[in-house]
């Protein structure tokens, strides 16, 4: 993806990413807890769907709930769900699909043991090493953009990685998801705020793709993440949105609220029992649907600071909850949504060891959806560029360790190790000249030269490195333009629907 | 292990730590390569000591070996093993043992599923954010010593956490290691630099601990660490030291210094296989020394910067050989140490994803034994005092990780669920009110503030509010006194030392 060095001052020497690639996760899910744990958590989950349920705020979803067969309440509202329902419903939803990008190697896969990484999403304020934190707006959500198109450890966009503020809300969908389609060729995201909205982006998305209806119901091209407002509620306009999802074949992303101790129960079992029983109900409203159609288990579970009730990312709990999470979606042949998230208000060191522990947890609990991959500090409120970089750096790390060192009579090195002996060394082994080049992970960011080199170069810290790769990436970048036939019908859809007044308020 | 708040105007909000007490890794260890794969390195090996074989640099140790079966060279100095020599030679070192500190609340047990965690041991240089990075000294080293008494993520010490370089070579030893004696209740570390030197540091644990000579032989009380002179080298000093401490029945750890393209083979299967020739060889003659002595499994093998040469830590190979070599000490049933290592040159957000790195290689590795685990940056080159505390709360993070999460009735909260009903909260949940103040990890670095609170109080990064997080605990220091004829027994003995003229030069 490096187009051309640019002969900006900002140049960052040795400056390179590893090649663009979706990776498999090879290794075996840990367990957090036994097999009869996860059941006892799987039932208590179906348990609370079917003695308390949940409050469906839509009419239009009540009423395709009843149709299937819940239970709906004297209020119209409060639905409640026969286990045998929830599991026969969810047992449509596919194991694996594949998600489109604007050209096959863009398109990627979900499920089994594929990894999907993402940019940040969905933060109101954004921040830089030099401007401080400020309100989002359109510029900073292009560039944000452009990085994640350039970045070879992004494969798909997860939300606007900061909110543009500065456009008004009724239009906001259009200029926002068809600049996102015009600066990249990564699989695309809309919000499922109201049918109209949720309408326009899949448009805009069929457009940006140069495909007829048809074609976009056979392929998914679009994700969007339908929230719980946990404990047990699923908004109107977020459930309406997921009903055009669902028809047009897309996949949904359930992901309930669950912070132990706020809107889930203080233990890390009972909030994954809560969030477990969200989002069955959530994709098994996704099948009442359209059975058939994509979607994703969503995992957000981690607990609130009970000393403040801010709430926390990358802790302890939110690590075993992601790793646990990943034994409950294998259980119903799911794929899983966790995040790269942390509680920090810099892009610092807790920033980094917080987001590691999320990391690790979706390694380990074998995520295929990592949201907020790049870029995400402050719990979600802040999309910082430096932290992009951070991230991008700490992603790359993961996808080298994901893929396989060889065991062969090549690589044991016996000879090798012959021919130097005992107090010489390995440089010049033939081993050595044969792979010096490929043979280990190059980094991005980190900065491996001696102590007294890195000080007179001005003792840079790695965030402030990364505020220079950020710079030289935006630098670096090319829009991948659409065809003028499709930029024409773009340019009229959303020409159209800005003069119709946008979206109504809802 | 607080020893009351200090009224020193450095004091931290809402600082606290976990309460002392070693953890054990309850996870199945993680397998990077097969069983047949980890066969193939184990057979490589066994081929590289029968073949090629070690120098081995003390004319005292290859008489052991010699008189023990080993194959000797027409130098009086290649040793080559064949693979039944070896395999039976390490048959009898023990799996498990009990490392001794000051009193019983210091004991430490070794191997199994069981963690210790260290300081950083043998930087010349230490650093801090007000004075840089200076030459090392006995005021740093006594600073630090203190750290690791007070932070209860520290279970041993594992080397010098900073060379006191303004004390004399001769007498350095003697200061030193009795410095700890005082300062420090945890298990001890000497030098394996020379019989001499050893010696003396056994005697100095010993007269700490006070206990007599046969209580000694009987209770492993010091660690030294032996490092290979990689490739396939030991050298005449360590090993001499090596030989003091197996007839003193006391463990050495055998690490070999195998860095993939330098030392080693540049793969990670040719460096593990280099790894585990020299550890064995090490292992094994330990036990021809005194069979049934306690010793561990040395594993540091990472890479070096092929553009620069530099060494690189906390990489995707390091993860990859830490967790590997598990698989190798587990097969052998000897205790396994590793390193929190990274190769930053500042206390900064590379310093913590390289650590992270390492740590998480150590949790999935199953590694007992932690070296270097606060404090250690620049590869090893520099202590630094912003790093303790950031790794002091990593590793209490990873200790929390490591307890168990309960799925009962009571924790399932579908009761607490059903109280709270949909779109409510569970702040005033009976379940919640019930575990509040126990149930979640609190952190002692991390803030967790909204950005508002943050930023008013100063803006600071993790690694700032690290530097003062070890001021107070400096300040709330105090000395645990040994009983006043231990401290006379052991000054009698420095001072005796010392007026001999310390140790000989070697």
């Amino acid at each position: 993806m490096r187009r051309g060095r640019s002969k900006s001052v900002r140049e960052v020497t040795n400056f390179q990413q590893a090649p663009y690639g979706q990776k498999k996760n090879p290794f075996q899910p840990m367990s957090i807890f036994s097999e009869d744990e996860i059941e006892a958590i799987h039932q208590a989950s179906l348990k609370v769907l079917c003695d308390t349920g949940m409050d469906i705020q839509s009419p239009r979803a009540v009423e395709i709930l009843k149709r299937e067969g819940a239970m709906i309440g004297s209020d119209g509202r409060r639905v409640r769900f026969d286990p045998d329902f929830v599991m026969e419903k969810i047992s449509t939803t596919p194991s694996e699909f594949t998600l489109h990008g604007r050209h096959k190697g863009r398109h990627v896969h979900v499920g089994g043991q594929s990894v999907i990484n993402t940019l940040v999403s969905s933060a109101p304020n954004v921040s830089d090493l030099d401007r401080g934190r400020i309100l989002g707006n359109f510029e900073d959500y292009s560039n944000l953009i452009k990085l994640g198109e350039i970045l070879n450890t992004v494969h798909a966009l997860g939300g606007y990685p900061v909110e543009p503020c500065d456009l008004d809300v009724s239009e906001r969908h259009l200029h926002a998801v068809s600049a996102a389609a015009r600066l990249s060729t990564k699989p695309l995201f809309g919000y499922a705020i109201g049918s109209e909205r949720m309408l326009d982006a899949i448009e805009i998305v069929r457009i940006g793709r140069g495909i007829d209806r048809e074609t976009l119901l056979k392929e998914p091209s679009i994700t969007t993440v339908v929230n719980a407002n946990s404990p047990l509620v699923y908004d109107k306009a977020l459930l309406e949105g997921a009903i055009e999802m669902a028809e047009h074949n897309q996949p949904v992303i359930y992901t309930p609220f669950t912070l132990a101790g706020a809107m889930a129960p203080i233990t890390v079992a009972g909030a994954l029992v809560q969030q477990n029983a969200e989002s069955l109900a959530g994709l098994a409203f996704h099948q009442c649907v359209n059975p058939g159609a994509p979607a994703i288990y969503g995992s957000f579970t981690s607990n609130v600071d009970m000393k403040s009730g801010s709430p926390a990312f990358g802790t302890p709990e939110y690590t075993k909850a992601t790793i646990a999470s990943g034994q409950l979606a294998r259980k119903y042949k799911i794929p899983l949504r966790a995040s790269n998230a942390n509680a920090s208000n810099a892009p610092d060191e807790q920033s980094v060891y917080e987001s590691q522990m999320s990391l690790w947890a979706c390694m380990l609990g074998q995520v295929n959806f990592i949201l907020h991959g790049h870029g995400w500090i402050e719990g979600g409120l802040c999309a910082s560029y430096e932290k992009v970089i951070l991230d991008a750096e700490m992603n790359q790390m993961m996808e080298a360790f994901l893929m396989p060192s060889l065991v062969n009579n090549d690589t044991l090195g016996v000879e090798a190790i012959a021919e130097v002996g005992p107090a010489s060394h390995f440089f010049a082994a033939q081993q050595t000249l044969d792979r010096y080049e490929t043979e280990h992970y190059n980094p991005m960011l980190s900065d491996w030269r001696n102590f007294e080199s890195w000080r007179d170069a001005g003792s840079e810290t790695a965030s402030q490195r990364a505020n220079k790769i950020w710079k030289q990436l935006l630098d670096d970048y090319k829009e991948p333009k659409l065809a003028p036939e499709v930029e024409e019908e773009l340019s009229g859809f959303v020409d159209r629907r800005v003069s119709e007044g946008g979206a109504a308020p809802l």
